[in-house]
C-alpha cells in the first residue's frame, strides 16, 4: 500500500506543480480511487490564472477515470478494482437541492450551501490530478465503466459532455428545432452534439476559429459560421425564413455572445446559457418591445451523480457520442505544468488534454 | 341597425376622447360584438402618454365583454346574442406561432409577424373601448360567458388574470413552493393568485403601497412586505431558512424589481418576468459566481384564445378566483377622459375601472 | 436507556398484537426514532388479513412521527431530540431509481430491487407501530417538523397525503381542469385536495357512503356524487358539456372504478391510478375506436424523501391542507388490536386512527 | 379546368376501385389540391376489409402530396401552384381540442366531436386517393414542401412518420434511455427512428419477419429481436442489467404485444401505445404487486397541422430521417386495386406503396 503519491497542487498564479503528498484515506461513505486518466478543464485554467479562488495547497482537477482502491464504511455494491468514472459534481443525493433535482447546488449532509457546492473535487476538497483521490458520497458518485469501453472513450462524460448536453436538455430541444450554438470549445461542441441527439433538425455552430468549426461538423453541427467572416445573427435568420432559431445555446460567457444568442432566437424562443460570465450582463431591449419577446433564458450547471454518468457512457457505448476525438493531446502527470501551459493558452489547436498518472 | 357608434379614439398625447365613428362590419371569419363592459389597461395608459405607439385615429381598448352582434362568413357554432368575452390576444390558431403554442406572437393568416402580433385590438386594429368592435379570427376567440356569471365577474380574464396567472404557470409553480411577487398592481395581484392556485405553500407579496398590500392578502398573498419598511430580499430569505424563494415573479418592469427578483430566488430557482421594461436590463453577477446560479429567467406574455378564457371563467364560476373585487371604479363610456385620468395617475386607490357603453 | 420496548408484531391472519422486543440500534447512516404518534394504513389491514405478505414476527407500521433518539455514524445536521416525521417510502437517494426520481422503487445501496422496494418500514424491515423504530438512509429521510405544528397536524403527510396528492401531480392537473376522483377514502380525499391545490376549477368526488362525501367537501371536492344514487359517468359528462373530465383519479383499485375512470375522461384526458388492484385489469375498448382515445393512464406510488415531507408540512403550516380532521379515532399503542379491528372493518365512520405509544 | 377526375371509391368489402367523379370545389377556408403522390395506410386496409366503417361511395386516402389548385375565401399566404403536403389529421386550430393541443380529436368549427374527429380525409369527408382533393381548414393544414425535396422524400410525414415519432415523444424519451419497439411495420419503424432521434442510447426493434428487422436497422434500431427465435422480454432484460427498458412502444395493437410491452419496461417505465386494438385489453397484474409498478401507459394518435409537417420535413431535409426507403412499390392511381391487394396482404416484403395519379 503506497503512503505517498504525486499530485498537482495549486500554489499561486500560474503555479500548479507536482508535489508528493499523502495518499488520502476513505471516511464513512467515501471511496479512494486510483486515477488512471484525467484532464484539465477551463475552470482549472481559471484557477491556474488565479481568477477563480481555491486555497493554496489544494490538489486540483475534477474529471477523473480510475480504479476503486478503497471503500469506506457503508458503501455497498462495489468491489476494489472496479473501473469507474466520477463526475465534476459529486452530489450527496439527500439534501434539499439534490432532492429537488439540482445536484450542482448540493449542500451536502452538513447542509452548508455554497455556490455550485456540488463541485467538490479540486475546489472545496482535494481533486483528481493526482495518483489517488477521495470520492465524497461515493454511493451516489461511483459510475462503473461498461465493459468494452476504455478510459479514453468515457473520460469526458465527467464534465464537458454532461454540461454541454445539459444545455440542450434545459432548452427542451424538440424534433424539428433549429439550434444555434455560440462558441465551439469543448462545451459548445458537446452542446451541439446534445442538440442533435435530442432531435434538432438543424444545428448551427458559431466560432471564430476554423479548426473548431471543423470539429463542430464532426460533433453535431450541420452548418458552421465563422463570425469573423459572416454576421452570425443575420445568417441564422437567413437559415430560418427570417424568424430566428428556436434555441440558442451560449457556451462562452461574454456579453457579445449572450446578446447574439438573444438576437438569434425567434419570438418565444429559448436561450440556454452555459457560459461563465465574469461581470455584469446587459440584456438589450428595444424600448417597449414588451418584455423580451416571450424569450426564456435558462442557465445550467453540470448535472451530477452516477446515473447521469451511466446514461452518457451508454451513449458512447452505442456510438451516439464520440468524445475521444476531443482528446487531442496526451501528457503524463509529471508533465502537468506543460499541459496547463498548452491548454490554458489554447495552443496547437488543443481541445482537451489526456493526463496519465 | 345602428350605423354610427361612440368610440374612444387616440388623437395624441393625453388625448383619448369619444368620437362618433361607423359601426364596423364583419369580414369572413370575423364577428362584431356589441360591448357591454370594458376597462382600461396599463398599456392603454402608455398609449395615452404616447409612450407606446399606435397610429392616430385608432380606437383603443382590448379587454371587452359583450354580446355577439354579427357573425362573418365561416364562423360556426355561435348565435347572435350570445354573451362573450374576447381576450387581449386574438390568435389565429393556424400560424407557426399559434401551432407552437405561442399565441401572443401570432403572425396571423398573412404570416406577418410583429412584436406581440397577437395583440390586435386597440393596437394594430380598432379596439373595444367603443359601442361595437370587430373580432378577428372569431372562431378562435369568442368565449361564451357561463350562465350565472355577470360581465363584471369575468371581465378581467381578458388580460390581467390571464397574464398574471401565466407568470406562475411559466415558472412551473409546484406543491410546497415559496413564491414572491414583486409589485401588487393588477397583474402582480393575479400572479399572486396564480401562485396560490397552483399549490404554492407560501406566497409573499411586495409593494410600497399599503392599499395594494391589503388587496394582496385578499387575492392570494399569505405574507406582505412593504419595501419602504423592510428589505424584501432579506425578508424573503428569513422566511425560507436563508435559501430564498423557489420562484420570484416580477410584475413591474424596473431594473430594481428585476434585480430583487434575481436576488430573492434560491440557487436553482426561477424568475418569471411579467413586467414591461423600458430600457436595457442589467443582470448583476458577482464575478465568477458561475453563471447565474442555475437560475432560469422566463418571460411571459398573455396567453390567448377562447379555451384559455373558458378555463379562467370556470375558475371564477367555482369560486377559485375573485376578479370583481378589482373593479374599484365605474364609468360610462362618455366619461372615458375622466377614467383615463384617474387610472393613469393611479388616483383614489384605483385598481381597475369598469366602463359601460 | 431502555433496552426493551413494546411493538405491534404480525403473527398471522388477524393477529397483530403487542410484544416486548429489543429497542433497535442505529447502524451507519441510520437513526433510531422514538415514536410519538403513528397510524394504521390500508396496506397494514391487508397485512392483518394476510393478503399482503410480510414475514411472521415483523413489526408493522410505516407512518410515524417522533423524536430522534440515536444517530448512526455519518448522519449529519440533526440533533438528538429533534421532532421528525419519516415517510412510508425511505429512499436511499443514490441508486438508479432514486437518481431517476422514482423513489418508491428504490433499490437501495445494495442494489437489490423488489417491487416498491422503497417501502421498507413495516415491510422489508421492522416498522413504526412501536415505541422506537430504525430509520434506514436517515440522511434522506428525517424531516423536521416545523415549529408550531403538532404531530397530529403533520402525521398524515407520511403516506396518504403524499400518495393522494401525487395522483393529481402525475396527471399534471392544470388551471381550469375538471377532475373527478373515484373513491373518497383517505387517499382519494387527499387526491381531491391535491387536484384543488393544483388549480382544478371543478373537483368531483365520487363514493357510495355519505359520511365520506361529507368529508370530501371539506377536503377539496366542489361537487360530490353518491354512485348509489346517480350514474357517476353520466353526471361527470353532464357537468362538462358532454365532454368528460380532463382528469380522472382512481383511488380504490377495482375493475369498476377503473372502467368508470376511463369512461369519465374526455378524449385526450388522463386517468391517474392510485388504487392497488388485486387481479387482472380489463381495459374496455369499443372495437376499432382507435386506441383508447388519446388517453393516458398513469399510475403512481407514494413519492419519498424528506424534501417531499418538508413541502407537504409547509402546506399544512400555511393552512392549505387540513389533515388533522382525518384523525377521527384515537388509541394507545396497547390498544392496537382494537384499532386494527375498527380500522380494517371501517367501523364507526373511521377515516384514520391516531395511535400513541 | 377539368370537371371530372379519377378517384378511388369505397363500395364494399374488398371493393375500392377507380370511378370518375366531379372535381371538388373549395368553400370558405378550404383549398383544392391536385394530388401528385399518395399512398395506402393500414387504416385504409381496414376500410377495404370493411373492418373500419366509412360510408359507401367515400373517396378514400389521407396521405397526400400535391400542388395547390384552388384557394377558398379567407385562405391567405399561399399561391396556386405551391407544392404542399397535407396530413392525415386536418385540425381546425380553433376548437376546444386543438387549443388544448390535441389536434387528432379536433371537433371542428361546428364543435361536433367524434372519435379521432381530426381525421377527416378519406373518413368523414372525401380523401386523397384521387386526382384532386379538398382540404378543410386549409390555413392550418397546407404545409409547403421545401425546395430541394421531392414528393417521394416527404410523402410519409403525412401520417406514419408523425404518428410513429409521436410514440417516442409521448413517452418523453431522454438521453441515455433504452427503448424497445414492438412490431416493425411502417409505424413501428418510425417509432424506432423517433426514439433514436430523441436521444435513446439503445433502440431495440422486435418483429417476426427478417425483412422488417433488416429495415429496422436502417431506420433506427441498434439491436433487433426476432420473437420467433428469442423471448423478447427476456432479451430486453438481459440487455438492461435485468431491469427492463425505460420505454416500450407498442406499434401493433394486439394483447400479446401490449403485455410484452408492459413486461419489458422497468419499474417506473413508460409504455407508449400506438397500436389500434380490436377488442378488450387485459392488463396483467400479479396480485398485490401494487398498481402496475409506477408504470405509465400513454396512447397517442397522429399529431396534426402544418407546423408538425414542417418540422418533420426539416428532419428529412437535413438528413435526419430517410422515409423514402419505405416506398418499396410504385403504382399508378389506375392500379389502385392491385395496390390494395398487395399492401393489404403484405406481399412481396412491401412497406409502403407510392401511388401516382
Amino acid at each position: 500500500m503506497p503512503e505517498k503519491m504525486k499530485a498537482a497542487v495549486f500554489r499561486g498564479e500560474k503555479d500548479i506543480h507536482i508535489e508528493e503528498v499523502p495518499v488520502p484515506e476513505a471516511g464513512p461513505g467515501e471511496a479512494i480511487v486510483r486515477t488512471t486518466l484525467t484532464t484539465i478543464c477551463g475552470t482549472d485554467s481559471h484557477i491556474w490564472r488565479k481568477e477563480y479562488p481555491v486555497r493554496e495547497g489544494r490538489i486540483v482537477g475534477h474529471e477523473p477515470a480510475g480504479v476503486i482502491h478503497e471503500l469506506g464504511v457503508g458503501v455497498s455494491g462495489y468491489q476494489i478494482g472496479d473501473r469507474v468514472v466520477v463526475g465534476a459534481i459529486t452530489p450527496c443525493g439527500a439534501c434539499f437541492y439534490c432532492m429537488n433535482g439540482q445536484w450542482a447546488q448540493c449542500a451536502g449532509y452538513d447542509n452548508k450551501w455554497e455556490p455550485i457546492g456540488g463541485w467538490r473535487l479540486g475546489n472545496s476538497m482535494d481533486g483528481a490530478q493526482a495518483e489517488y483521490f477521495r470520492v465524497p458520497y461515493a454511493q451516489a458518485n461511483l459510475a462503473r465503466i461498461p465493459d468494452g469501453l476504455s478510459e479514453e472513450d468515457v473520460l469526458l462524460v465527467t464534465d464537458i459532455a454532461s454540461t454541454g448536453i445539459s444545455g440542450a436538455e434545459s432548452a427542451g430541444v424538440s424534433i424539428g428545432d433549429t439550434v444555434v450554438v455560440y462558441a465551439q470549445g469543448p462545451i459548445g461542441l458537446c452542446a451541439a452534439a446534445g442538440a442533435k441527439l435530442m432531435g434538432a433538425s438543424l444545428v448551427i455552430g458559431v466560432d471564430g476559429l476554423d479548426y473548431r468549426l471543423e470539429m463542430a461538423k464532426k460533433m453535431g453541427a450541420d452548418v458552421v459560421i465563422n463570425y469573423r467572416a459572416q454576421d452570425p445573427v443575420a445568417e441564422v435568420k437567413r437559415l430560418t425564413e427570417g424568424r430566428g432559431a428556436d434555441v440558442a445555446i451560449e457556451a462562452l460567457g461574454k456579453q457579445e455572445t449572450f446578446e447574439n444568442s438573444l438576437r438569434s432566437v425567434r419570438p418565444g424562443g429559448i436561450v440556454s446559457s452555459l457560459g461563465v460570465y465574469a461581470g455584469k450582463l446587459e440584456v438589450p431591449l428595444e424600448p417597449f418591445i414588451y418584455g423580451i419577446g416571450d424569450v426564456k433564458v435558462v442557465s445550467t450547471l453540470c448535472p451530477g451523480g452516477k446515473e447521469r454518468l451511466r446514461r452518457l457512457m451508454e451513449m458512447v457505448k452505442h456510438g451516439r457520442l464520440n468524445l475521444r476525438q476531443l482528446l487531442t493531446h496526451r501528457f503524463r502527470l509529471e508533465q502537468i505544468e506543460e499541459a496547463y501551459d498548452l491548454f490554458s493558452n489554447q495552443r496547437d489547436n488543443v481541445f482537451k488534454v489526456a493526463i496519465t498518472p
